[in-house]
């Protein structure tokens, strides 16, 4: 047997249901937001910024005609069946940006009404199909009540907010979040979205980047602000169970900022009298990371060096990015880790993760 | 002969001169600056954040009662000697936090004072004393005439802004200082200070996280901003003999932030048509680390690995960052390192770089 000819299963951790309209959600809606909705559509955070690419793959439009990402049978067709995925975690990328939105009710609403879209016009469509249920991050006990109200849909595995913030997610106002999220069982998920738009903090610790390969390069930075937070405030602490996924952000920024985090403990934990572990060791037993976009160093073995600093054949979960311009194929990335890494990375850290049966 | 006997000449990239009080810019201001500072001191821009444990060395008080690092004839005898540090790079950290007041007329009168201040009473003192001018970056063009001002003086060496700002450091706004660092052949030297303070963007890209030790690890963010903004804008390009020096940042960041920038690039750089070489390169070519804090994993082998990620050999400076708590002892860190190496690191490339005969 040539383990290389191993056909090996796979559960995509991001991938993108689109919307077929921006009246999508009308019919899920309550009053006044339903009328507003359908007379002006529905509006996110705004991102001050373009890609000069487009932003999805050219060849995924379905024969339906409907848009890139907004037909479900199509994605079965297009991405489940040809990548041999067991489970697709759909994760509405457009959705999350209504965080940034100042009208806390509106984004409320709106998330509400998507949720119960979603579950309806994705979840049920495919016995692959599991996902993420957003919430709103400008009022954290609100989204509490959501994630209460939606969260024990069995095909729900997941509660996904946006990267971009007006506050690390360590800090106290966001605990109701976690709260929930332990109370329901599930993973907190944190996916890229509109950062420096809307009432979110500015892309960068130094202001506005002046375009969208900057500010992508630069997106990074939101999760190693949320990853110091979520470890120094003692959130892994106050809530043992709760684990968090860092969707989409690369992945080997990691192993530095832990270097430097764990140093700095060691001389300055006098701030942080709750936590009892190294940093790190909080890092290593709560937290996940997507594995696309997967950083491409000229040389790859410096990938498998940097995979040796930190353990990421635990804590690495493949995903695609599936219907993105920067999709990374399950069968071209990765190639060079040996077959029994690969296998937990594309599919059992997930499974038992997300107790996918 | 034993090569690890040999004792490393050392340039030292970031001493830390204090001031003896906030009268010592008095008698180099100028009305009604003069006046005001006499009455009240003078401020920078302000830091939410305290150290649990003090900021400086508890050891190097000098005996002369001076506030430590306030005594040039002391730290002569307490680090320059001990450590065969033939030169000590003189860099106040204290000043250039000024970049972070509203009041652009008071920050360019406080630095030009400082600048005065600094090469009488500091680079004067010692053969082994060679330094960094300070400008205030809220009125580039006037910085760029301070710059012409005081950058000839033979004890000059480098130009030293502040990691904080507004805005990343590659937008145009910024162009005239690095003009005036290339007429006078001096690179641009950037240092921490005060990051979320004053004017400045919070420190980090999620607002500001709690306290000292989460915002000490998260102050290499400013750094990747700053360096992706440098090369994606052109700058060197447009100023092909301008160095950039990042102090006291950390250094292994670099890899993984390189591999996204790179792989970006190649999709997008449609929006950088300016770019003849990958973003790396220039980086290669242009920028410079200073070595303390050093990253200190525990696998000491790691730290190895991560400097084949990146031109090492010939982008770090040693600094000690003298008299802050967390000085990196020339004798201690980077012993794993070969000597051929180390003598580039501690020695070798800042005197080609700052033209030290």
């Amino acid at each position: 047997m040539n383990p290389g000819k191993e056909i090996l299963k796979v559960i995509d951790c991001d991938v993108h249901n689109q919307f077929r309209s921006n009246q999508d959600l009308v019919p899920y809606l309550k009053e006044p937001w339903r009328s507003h909705v359908q007379k002006f559509g529905w509006h996110g955070g705004g991102l001050p910024y373009a890609s000069p690419i487009g932003n999805k793959r050219k060849d995924a439009d379905p024969p339906s005609g409907l848009p890139v990402g907004a037909d479900p049978d199509y994605m079965i067709e297009h991405l489940v069946k040809p990548y041999h995925i067991e489970y697709a975690l759909l994760n509405s990328d457009s959705m999350i940006s209504i965080s940034g939105f100042a009208d806390a009710d509106y984004a409320a609403a709106i998330c509400s009404g998507y949720n119960d879209f979603f579950i309806e016009e994705w979840l049920s469509k495919s016995d692959h199909y599991k996902g993420y249920i957003c919430i709103a991050t400008q009022d954290p006990l609100e989204a509490a009540r959501e994630i209460d109200r939606v969260g024990s849909h069995p095909d729900v595995v997941g509660v996904v907010v946006v990267g971009g913030s007006r506050a690390p997610y360590g800090q106290r106002l966001f605990h109701p979040i976690y709260e929930a999220c332990v109370r329901n069982d599930l993973p907190l998920v944190i996916h890229p979205g509109a950062e420096g738009g809307g009432i979110f903090n500015a892309p960068t610790a130094v202001g506005y980047v002046s375009n969208y390969l900057q500010w992508h390069t630069c997106l990074p930075q939101t999760y190693m602000a949320h990853l110091v937070s979520f470890v120094c405030e003692g959130v892994f602490e106050k809530y043992p169970s709760l684990k968090v996924v860092f969707c989409e952000g690369g992945v080997n920024w990691l192993p530095p900022l832990l270097w430097r985090l764990d140093k700095n403990f060691k001389a300055l934990r006098a701030s942080t009298p709750w936590l009892k572990r190294m940093p790190s060791e909080y890092v290593r037993d709560h937290c996940f990371m997507t594995t696309q976009p997967i950083e491409e160093p000229d040389n790859p073995k410096h990938l498998l060096m940097m995979f040796e600093m930190f353990d990421a054949e635990n804590m690495l979960l493949f995903s695609s990015d599936y219907p993105h311009w920067d999709f990374d194929d399950p069968n071209r990335i990765l190639q060079q880790l040996p077959l029994e890494k690969k296998r937990k990375i594309y599919y059992e850290n997930a499974k038992k993760l997300f107790k996918l049966k």
